[in-house]
């Protein structure tokens, strides 16, 4: 579990709850962190299945579970939202209109968070209280069954506070985060996006189209070269629809960009340039030696 | 080291020894592989640098070596051509100019096929003795340090005989390459171009074009998905270089085909086409999942 103290409580009523929508991988890794705390809060699961929520429970993932709104919220402090993105806005106008007071704190794990703030940003107060969240943190597994305490020790946690939140909220989110084991920035909603779509977004598609374009008949004379690139293409199809459209216009430009370095690549190819490709080349290997080494740049 | 059993000797003189040109990973691999049999042949290392080829000898990789191919050639039955790809077919014509009979076997470990064999087929004997080998197997790491005697353990090694090669000859490759731990199968040159263009040379030029793509300040926003998708980006520049000019129509078609799945996503995208998009990725997914259990299928 996490080496970073638990210094300062998270919640501002030690006797609220956490309330977590949706405990799959993501969620059911954060009910796992913060049950190993010393003084740990109680965990409501709330979602819609309770074959997958009562596998949640026996995995320790949660203390109890709901599938309805209103009970979860009864005495919750905090709530995060870690169903799919698509769902998020709406999951977090549930939670607000269940309050027990303007006190609460909603954050969330989506992946992206320009169209979550679009929607909730008809409500000022709820702008006010919700705090974006990304665990740079994941697998291509799913499910509860994959959760692990440990699954955001050490790791990034980006969160996206906007001008509604204030202070002593983004405070409180940023402990929460720091609470299951993350290393926690904060950035723009905005910049999130783009840097992420450069990051994660593109590089699913990426890996998707090529998964797409070998035939399996081809599998067998594959090495480690696509056995790597095409890892990430055996996640989940509608989480992946949703994360694309939720941030389509940064996907979009990060594609662009893309297509542009391939067309280039094929210029130097079709010209036989070599000693341009052998630039072309090292430019990508410093980059990914700086990313295994990043000390020593 | 193997299971395979060497069952019968792949020189048609046990006094005859092998030749290695370029001891690095792959030359390294064969020499310890060869070197681990009961009835080891001698075992020449041949290339142009002594520091490196003294480093091999120190690893046991080789028995003895020489920067001269008169001498490499003095007792050879067979030589393996680990070098570089553009060099290959210079490299066979130097050891053929070199043979002590025609019983001479030449056999190589280059990524493409096509070129190599343009050039030789000028020479209707040289034509004859070389069979293109290429186990597919290797690491983003190179030199005879990375080296390892089960490298080609239960790993596919694709032979790649023409019209102009007799039976005995294929034959003696084949046993080769099972010597070492590879499974071998047989295909023509141009088909085997083509397959590897999509399921290794395009896959180097998509993991280079990403990692080049993204400005190394935005690494710490990078999970899994990136780590991955860039690692074969490290490999060296002048070898990526040299398999993509020497395999140009197969990388070339196989990128055209790549940059339409990813017009056809963007158009997807551009229009909300939440279905199709979920049916896009489900067939990528299909794929991989079919890669990871081949047996389901």
């Amino acid at each position: 579990m996490p080496d970073h103290p638990h210094q300062r409580p998270f919640l501002c009523d030690k006797n609220q709850s956490v309330v977590i929508a949706g405990v799959g991988l993501i969620g059911g890794s954060i009910g796992m962190a913060l049950k190993a705390l010393p003084d740990a809060p109680r965990i409501i699961g709330m979602g819609r299945n309770p074959e997958r929520l009562q596998k949640a429970l026996e995995l320790k993932a949660i203390d109890s579970f709901t599938t309805d709104w209103s009970e979860a919220m009864a005495s919750a402090g905090l709530v995060v939202l870690c169903g799919p993105v698509a769902s998020i806005a709406s999951e977090a106008q549930k939670a607000w209109a269940h309050r027990i007071n303007n006190n609460l704190v909603i954050t969330d794990a989506g992946s992206t968070k320009g169209s979550i703030l679009a929607t909730i940003s008809n409500n000022p107060e709820l702008a006010a209280a919700f705090v974006g969240g990304h665990p740079i943190a994941g697998s291509e597994k799913s499910g509860v069954e994959a959760a692990r305490a440990d699954l955001f020790c050490d790791r990034l946690c980006i969160i996206t506070p906007t001008q509604f939140n204030p202070p002593g909220k983004i405070a409180q989110v940023r402990l929460f985060w720091e609470s299951v084991g993350s290393r926690v920035i904060e950035m723009p909603p905005d910049n999130h996006d783009q840097a992420l779509a450069l990051t994660s977004h593109l590089p699913h598609a990426l890996s998707a189209a090529l998964s797409r374009l070998v035939d399996p008949s081809l599998h067998q004379l594959s090495a480690g070269a696509f056995r790597d690139m095409t890892r990430i293409a055996g996640a989940d199809a509608d989480l992946w629809r949703d994360i694309f459209l939720s941030n389509k216009n940064s996907v979009r430009n990060s594609l662009e960009e893309y297509i542009n370095e391939l067309l280039n690549f094929k210029k130097l190819l079709d010209n036989d340039a070599s000693e341009e490709l052998s630039n072309w080349w090292e430019l990508g290997r410093r980059h990914r030696k700086s990313f295994e080494s990043p000390a020593g740049n």
